[in-house]
């Protein structure tokens, strides 16, 4: 093998990819039916000769993120992060001051912030995700990242990735399936720590964005980020979005609100093979949150438990399921 | 090697790839200093240690579809599909037969087809693109490229890839970059071939599209094709598609008109690594066609001549640089 695996980085990646590994790959999931469920449909899609096995160039993946792969509540994390960078720039944006809107956020004022509904948000994303080069924003989410901690773990932001999520993106990849994010925010704000949360490259981060701007500048060509075309990839919008960017049907999908039910249905009706869909109950009010089933709670889960028990898709309780929410490795609180 | 050889396709995969290939991998280029440029740009950027060293999760290359891996002249083939499908659909379509659009495409008077001009096209295109489900679409597509055969050639259409072009996707896969179709067509036409012709699967596809909508039938969940956020993949816009599909500055790019400046422009500006430009400049009468620099042809290449000596980018002259044009395997003229 030596001789080979020097020739390239690449190989050397397949073969820490076929080395056997003794310690469980899901060991942050409890030994319940959740479990057996996703080992039984990942090994009956991969053997060789399996009646239900699937090619290597079919096996996409979808995940939604917010309250699927990272948590959601009280707040999103993209949220705060608008919010934080409100309060940065409020200084040097005078004309800001007198924005009944931007004072809730310097107040903390998460009930006015959230009484402005849709239309206030969009605000607040217009003021902090557009207006800068393509580059400065992912800049400032970086900047972000590394200055502030969530307040209720105590950790950095990047380091609240759910450790039996983390852990079965690793299996599916290391069985051959292609990862990709579909989620409601931002490419752009996802895209910064994608590969490092989650191992997910740029291009299989599929999420809300609008168009940029191309410019031709002293400084050379600039994407500049507008509110153009803003698309909101959410409910309907996401099988729409998975169309446009990966251009199949994904052979499964895991989210956790209703939200994601498009996403999960377009799925299940994959015309070709046994698919495999999840949904994430937000059930434990001690080690993360306990919020999804009580509208009209973020991330509510309402009609999604109703559709699972119809269909047969996989309910995660957390509470029950995981042994872990976090990885201790990461983050000792 | 045998015992992980055996383990997954994955690795079978893998090394096929290191396997050492006797023959010379672009043998349909001819020996010039386009040929040197390719091989010892890519030499560079992918030898452990090189100052221009590029990573592998940063080998991205783009490359323009219509004229710069097949043939656009004397009309783009996806329009002579459009056309085909008006002829196809117009008896079942009786309202159609009083559109002076409609009848010139079935007498084939190309004169006022194209003097319909933006207008005209996008009617055809909403005509004969939109209306259906995403895998109608696709079948349309499939069935088009099994019934006719391009009158120039007597070959296949997906036949008609650029041999020297197919050699250099080639090329630069085995050397680990990641190659991407940005193009003006649409992605749904392009992805139907993509695979076979280029080797591109249908995420690496990015083109012109309008969005799906989402339903619920008694049939299951489908996507239909509308006419809705028409985004048309040229100029300015494709370093705009670029970051919003690839979300990561390329650091090569390929194309043929001055419909690709923006892209081209974009890569070259990368603020990391030593980047490779090329315009294929089609001047081969004889093999192919002789139009780009001869406003207003289609696909005209004026500006990128005049800017490529100024930037250094590499300027194939097909009739100099290419051994043959298209694949004598594929269909023997």
């Amino acid at each position: 093998m030596r001789k080979i695996v020097l020739l390239s980085p690449l190989l050397l990646s397949c073969v820490s990819y076929a080395a056997s590994n003794p310690v469980d790959p899901l060991s942050a999931w409890k030994e319940t039916p959740v479990k057996q469920a996703i080992e039984k449909w990942v090994q009956e899609s991969t053997r060789d000769g399996s009646p239900n096995y699937i090619p290597l160039d079919k096996r996409y993946v979808v995940f939604d993120n917010d309250g699927t792969l990272w948590p959601e509540a009280p707040l999103t994390f993209q949220l705060q992060f608008a919010m934080d960078e409100i309060k940065r720039l409020a200084p040097v944006n005078l004309e800001w001051k007198n924005d009944p809107l931007v004072m809730a956020v310097l107040n903390d004022d998460f009930k006015t912030v959230a009484a402005s509904g849709d239309k206030g948000l969009l605000k607040l994303v217009a003021l902090t995700h557009s207006g800068m080069t393509t580059e400065e924003f992912s800049h400032r989410v970086s900047h972000w990242l590394d200055s502030h901690k969530n307040r209720h773990t105590g950790c950095r932001y990047d380091q609240l990735g759910y450790q039996p999520m983390r852990q079965l993106l690793d299996y599916l990849r290391a069985n051959g399936f292609k990862t990709w994010i579909v989620s409601g925010g931002g490419s752009d704000f996802m895209r910064v720590m994608s590969q490092k949360m989650y191992g997910i490259p740029p291009e299989q981060v599929i999420g809300s964005f609008a168009l940029t701007e191309f410019r031709l500048t002293k400084d050379g060509p600039q994407l500049r980020k507008t509110m153009k075309g803003a698309f909101n990839d959410d409910k309907a919008m996401k099988p729409v979005a998975i169309h446009l960017f990966m251009g199949q049907r994904p052979v499964a999908a895991f989210g956790n609100s209703d939200g994601d039910l498009a996403m999960l249905q377009y799925t299940s009706a994959n015309p070709d093979y046994k698919t495999f869909e999840m949904l994430i109950h937000h059930t434990d009010a001690i080690r993360e949150y306990a919020y999804d089933s009580h509208p009209p709670a973020s991330g509510k889960l309402v009609d999604g438990l109703a559709l699972a028990a119809k269909q047969g898709w996989s309910i995660v309780d957390m509470k029950q399921d995981w042994n872990r929410v976090y990885d201790p490795e990461l983050c000792r609180k």
